[in-house]
């Protein structure tokens, strides 16, 4: 549960930096305003992961070892424009999510709540969405591009969540023991890619 | 006052900017998501002050256009670690306040308020302060380091109100006619630099 909370708290974390970068991208004040606000829901819900942290007794510097393992994903899918940033966060981080959702179902109360809670602010995602359902709607080069970077950030994002499962075995357990199922990881990566295409398809990108 | 309001918007969202880059520099966790929680504060002034300008009838792009009289101080001071950053937060940025907080004087209600108010949300540079001066306190070569530093941000920071005086001739004009002061700009500049004095010694910075 610590792990799982330490990582939670720390893809919060990072999702503002991104969205404080992705500011920085977008084509206007107005919504350089909103992602920062988007961006300060988040800081909220990284404080109320790191009360119920030290409420289970664990120290900073655990839940800062968790920042390491999400890093690489991070640092490698830096968007060069408004658009991949958007894609990034309505395909990449999605990703993301669904590993952390995942895993909350199998831990007890008040844990789940707490994760689910968290992963449940996801404005920025839906705005996304839109705003690229619309784009590549009428642009089919814009399309193109964005299935392509769209289907990396997806193998980076699964990358991670593997890395994930070998940095933190007790979550590789919680999923094998708590589903009872020896196969459980596998059919969780088939579920993720499931609906990743199903995500992709709904925004109009090709996978 | 559209010139004066559309300034202050301007510098609340590239303070927000500059807190959100200095969240990155930042020495822990829980300093990091201070900065973004005292960022957020900062989104919601700039949003207020938009509202405002909106009510009397401004064009976003009018608001855009402060932007780029703002920038060129906001880009010649990024901070190169965490204490740089704090040094700007509470030397450099400070000038820019006082020279709003002045031209806010000479107008009228209710504007006066909505820009004070805006001014008002400063606990990055209070924080800032404090964690300097304890800093400098036990360490001279950082003392002198940052006082080199903090004299170089005071010296972009007069630019700045010298640019926009130059680029906003109707709040030169207010400044010379409210104060019924023909040399109003030249004991503006002053005030400025005896304020910024004050801050330095406050510090344990030398000037």
């Amino acid at each position: 549960v610590l792990d799982l909370l330490g990582l939670v708290a720390c893809n919060e974390l990072l999702a503002v930096d991104r969205m404080a970068a992705d500011a920085r991208l977008a084509p206007d004040l107005n919504r350089r305003a909103l992602l920062y606000e988007m961006a300060a829901a988040r800081v909220a819900n990284y404080r109320r992961l790191v009360a119920r942290l030290v409420e289970l007794g664990a120290e900073p510097e655990e839940v800062a070892s968790c920042l390491d393992l999400l890093r690489p994903y991070h640092e490698s899918t830096a968007p060069k424009d408004w658009f991949e940033a958007l894609t990034r966060a309505c395909i990449g981080d999605a990703v993301t999510d669904d590993v952390l959702r995942e895993i909350a179902g199998l831990v007890e109360e008040p844990d789940r709540q707490v994760v689910l809670d968290a992963l449940h602010e996801r404005r920025y995602a839906e705005l996304a969405a839109a705003e690229i359902r619309a784009a590549v709607a009428t642009d089919p080069v814009l399309a193109s591009r964005l299935s392509m970077w769209a289907r990396r950030l997806a193998g980076e994002a699964l990358a991670q969540a593997a890395r994930v499962g070998t940095g933190r075995p007790a979550l590789n357990w919680l999923i094998t023991e708590r589903t009872g199922d020896p196969a459980g990881v596998r059919s969780l990566f088939t579920r993720l890619t499931a609906a990743h295409v199903d995500r992709m398809s709904a925004v109009g990108l090709n996978t």
